[in-house]
C-alpha cells in the first residue's frame, strides 16, 4: 500500500519514525524527489521542484539529530505549496505566464516559513488555475494537472496540484488556498482531506492575492491527524495580514461530547448527483444527523460570491488583461473582463446579500454544531469536458464545480473536506461546516467519520501500465 | 443671552435645575414648543413636532418627581432627531417625498430610545438632505433649512436641521448622522459642537440607511460637557446593528495628561480659505501642536468615499430612481444614478484604497493623539449658491463642502467638531480627529479649546427684525 516501502506515507508517522532514527532525512528526501521525478510527468502536479533547498534542509536536520539536538515537531516531513505562495529564490507565478519572468521571491510566505520552522522540508511549488480563478487546473501554460486516480480526469482546482501531490503519494501534506472552493473541490476530486479554516484564521502574507474579502489559506493531508497537526502549525496572528491580526491559537484537537449535526438539503441536494448525495447521506448517518435543513438562500450566496470574485479579480488584473490579453488563460480571461465591467450597484448588492445571509446562517448554528453537504456535484470530470449533467440539468463544468462550496466560503465559515467512497470508485468529499472560529468542531466530526471507516482516502497509485492505459496522452 | 429667560440653555444645566425643582417639565416643554412655533417657520429645522408625546412625557416626569422617585440623569432635557431616525407613530421620511406616505414607525430607533430611557424628552423630527446625500439641506420637498445666524445662508447638511435646531436655541441637543461629513459640516456652518464617533460605536438600528460601510450616528450640543453626556448616554452594544455588537462602554470623560497634537497641512490647507485656515491654526496653537503633518493621500481617501457613496446610495435607491424619478431630489438624483452605473472595478479599487490608507493613518497615530483640521473649506455659503472660491479654485458647493470631512470618515476615525470664531463673524468649526475608539482624546482636546475660550458657540439668535432683514424670503 505505501508509496515508498521504506518510509511511512503520513506526516506524523514520518516525524515519529524520523525522530526514532528509522531513516535519514536525506534518504527520505531523495526518495521523495525520485518519486516525483519518475511520475510527476504523468500527474503534472509540480511546476518547480526545490531540489537543492530540500537536500540542504535534510542534511541540516540529519546533523541536528546526530548532535542529539531536540527536533521540532514536524522534523523531516516533506511538503509542497501551491505556486502562489512565495518561496525564497524562485518566482511566484500564481499559475500565470504573465508572471513567468517575475523576480524571485526574497522571503518565504508566512505559512511556508511556519512549516519550515517546525522542521518540515519544502520540496516544490504546485500547479494551479491561473491566478486561482478556476475549478479544474486545466492550466494552458503549465498543462493540466491530472487526477492521480484516473489520469484522464481533472484533479479539480484551483489548488489542483496541491491535492494531486498528496493523492499521488508525492508528499504527505501541501498548502493551498480557497476563495470559492479551491481547497474543497480538488480535495473532493482527488480523495484527500482538506481544510479551509475561518476567514481570517491563517495569514495570507507572502501569497499572490485574488479576492481580498474571500481569500482563505488551507491545507491538504491523507488523514485527519495530519491535517489537524499541519493546521495547528500554521495558526498564528500576523500583523502583515490585516484580516489575521488578532486571533489566539485554538487547537484543532479539542475534546467534545455529542455533536449536533444536520445535513443540508434543498440546494445542496438539487445540485448533487447520486454519488454526491450518497456521500452526504452516508456522512450524515455516521454522525447521527437528526435533521435535513436548508441553508438560507444558498443561490443568493453563491451569486454574491460569483459577482464579487469576477469584479475583484477583474479589477486586480485589469492592467494585464488590457495589455497582455494573449498571454492570459483562455478559460478565464473573458470572465474577468466581464467582472470588471459589472455595474457597481451589482457588487454593492452582492456585499449586502452576504452580510444579511451571514446573520441568518449564524442562527442555524444556534441549533447545530456541524452541517454536512457534498463538496462537489459529482466525481472528477474528464479533462476537457465542458459540460456536466446534474439531475437532468446541463451545467458548464468549469464555473460550476464549485457551486456547493461557494455559498459556504462566501460567509467565511470553516470547513473540513472529508473524502468518501462512491459506487463508481472515484472519490468524492463531503464538507463538514462549522460556525466561525470553531474549526475544532469540523475536525472532531471528520475524526468520527474516519474512525467509523466511512471516510476513505484511496491509497496512492502505483503508476503502473494499467493506470496509464486509461489515457494520459497530453 | 438665553433663549428662554426662565430656563437654562444647556442640557446638563436643565437636568440639574429640573432635579432641583426650579421648574416643571411641562413649563419647559411648553416654552420649547412655543419657541419652535414662533420661529421655526424662519429656520425650517423641524419637519415634525411631537407635541402630544412631549407633553405626556413632561407630565409623567413631573409626576415622578412629585412622588419623590429618583430621576434619570437627563430628566427634562428636550431633544430632537434628524428625520431618518424612527420615531414611534410617525413616518420616517429621511428627507424624501418618496417616503411621505410610508407607514408610521412602530418603535423608536435605538438611540432615540436610549435618550428617552434616560429622561430626555423628544420634541420632533428634523430637516435633512434627501436620503442624507448632500451638504446643504436645500431640501426641495421640505424647503431649505436656514442658518440661524444668517437666514440667507445654508445650515449645512445633511444633518442641517439637527445643527440649526441647536444653534437656534430650540433644543440643547439633537441626533444626526454622518456618512461623509453630515454632522461635522452643519456643526461648522451653524457654530455648534458635534461628534461623529468611531465607525461602529453607536447603534444604527431603526435609522434609514445610506452607505453601510460609512454610516455613523452622531450628536450636536452647545458645549463639550453636554455633548459628552449625550454621547455617553448613547453608547451601548446593539446586536441589531452588526457593526455595533461588541464594544464595551468607554467614557468620553477620561483623564489625560499632555496631548500630542499635530495640525494637518497639505490638502487640508489647500482646500481651506482664510477663515478655515485661521481656525485650524488657532486651535492647533491653543492645543500646543508641535507639528504640521500630512494626512496620507487625502485626495485618494476622499475619492474612494465619493465613489463608494454614490455607488451604494445609487444601488439602495435604484428602484425608486427608476420609477419615481420626478419625486426625487433634483440636487442628487442624477449623481446617484451615475454612481449605480460606475464599473464595479472602480468600487473594488476604492475599497482597496480605503484599507491601505487606514493602515497608514494608524501609523500617524503612533506619534499623535489628536489631529486638527478645518471642518469646512469656508463659512456658510448662501442658500442657492452653486460655486465657492477656495484659494482661487472654483468648486461646486454642494458636493465639495465635505471635502475636508470625507477623508476622515472614510477611515472610520472619531471626530469632535468644535466651533471657532472667525473674522467674518460667521462660525466655522475645526475637526479634532482621534485614533479609532479614542473619542476620549478628541473630547479632551475639545474641552481644552473651550476652557481656553478659543472655541466659540454663538448664542442663539433673538430672531428680531434686524436678523430677518438679512434676507429670509423663500
Amino acid at each position: 500500500m505505501t508509496a515508498h516501502a521504506r518510509f511511512p506515507d503520513d506526516a506524523l508517522a514520518i516525524a515519529r519514525a524520523y525522530a526514532d532514527g528509522a531513516f535519514s532525512a536525506r534518504a527520505l528526501i531523495e526518495a521523495t524527489l525520485a518519486r516525483i521525478d519518475a511520475h510527476d510527468a504523468q500527474v503534472n502536479a509540480f511546476t518547480a521542484v526545490t531540489r537543492e533547498r530540500a537536500l540542504i534542509a535534510a542534511d541540516t536536520l540529519d546533523a541536528q539529530r546526530a548532535r542529539g539536538d531536540s527536533l521540532p515537531p514536524l522534523a523531516g516531513v516533506p511538503f509542497a505549496a501551491k505556486n502562489l505562495f512565495d518561496i525564497e529564490g524562485i518566482a511566484t507565478i500564481a499559475g500565470s505566464r504573465v508572471l513567468a519572468n517575475a523576480p524571485p521571491a526574497t522571503h518565504d510566505a508566512t505559512l511556508v516559513a511556519r512549516l519550515v520552522a517546525q522542521g518540515a522540508i519544502l520540496v516544490g511549488a504546485l500547479n494551479m488555475d491561473e491566478f486561482a480563478y478556476g475549478f479544474t487546473t486545466e492550466n494552458h501554460h503549465a498543462g493540466p494537472c491530472r487526477n492521480p486516480h484516473d489520469l484522464t480526469r481533472s484533479a479539480g482546482g484551483s489548488s489542483g496540484g496541491s491535492a494531486a501531490a498528496v493523492a499521488a503519494g508525492f508528499v504527505p501534506v501541501t498548502l493551498g488556498t480557497d476563495t470559492n472552493g479551491s481547497v474543497r473541490v480538488p480535495a473532493s476530486l482527488c480523495g484527500v482531506f482538506g481544510v479551509k479554516p475561518t476567514y481570517g484564521r491563517l495569514s495570507r502574507h507572502g501569497t499572490y492575492p485574488f479576492v481580498a474579502s474571500l481569500d482563505h489559506m488551507g491545507a491538504f493531508a491523507r488523514n485527519v491527524d495530519d491535517l489537524a497537526a499541519i493546521y495547528d502549525a500554521l495558526q498564528c496572528a500576523d500583523p502583515l495580514d490585516p484580516a489575521c491580526a488578532q486571533r489566539p491559537f485554538e487547537a484543532a484537537n479539542a475534546m467534545h461530547g455529542a455533536l449536533r449535526v444536520a445535513r443540508l438539503g434543498g440546494y445542496f441536494d438539487d445540485h448533487a448527483n447520486d454519488d454526491a448525495r450518497a456521500a452526504s447521506l452516508a456522512a450524515a448517518e455516521a454522525l447521527g444527523a437528526s435533521q435535513t435543513v436548508r441553508y438560507p438562500d444558498a443561490e443568493a450566496a453563491r451569486g454574491a460570491a460569483f459577482l464579487i470574485t469576477a469584479a475583484e479579480g477583474g479589477q486586480l488584473h485589469m492592467e494585464n488583461l488590457r495589455t497582455r490579453y494573449d498571454e492570459r488563460e483562455p478559460l478565464s480571461r473573458d470572465r474577468l473582463i466581464a467582472g470588471a465591467l459589472l455595474p457597481a450597484a451589482w457588487i454593492v448588492q452582492a456585499q449586502r446579500v452576504r452580510a444579511a445571509l451571514r446573520m441568518r446562517v449564524l442562527e442555524l448554528f444556534e441549533h447545530y454544531d456541524v452541517l454536512v453537504a457534498p463538496a462537489t456535484p459529482m466525481v472528477a470530470p474528464r479533462i476537457g469536458d465542458e459540460f456536466m449533467d446534474i439531475n437532468g440539468e446541463r451545467l458548464a463544468v468549469r464555473p460550476n464545480l464549485g457551486l456547493l462550496t461557494q455559498p459556504v466560503s462566501c460567509l467565511g465559515l470553516p470547513v473540513v473536506a472529508v473524502p468518501m467512497r462512491t459506487q463508481s470508485g472515484l472519490p468524492i468529499a463531503v464538507q463538514l461546516i462549522a460556525p466561525p472560529w470553531r474549526e475544532d468542531l469540523a475536525f472532531e466530526a471528520a475524526r468520527r467519520l474516519e474512525a467509523a471507516q466511512v471516510a476513505h482516502c484511496p491509497p496512492p497509485p502505483s503508476f503502473d501500465e494499467a493506470l496509464l492505459s486509461s489515457g494520459a496522452d497530453a
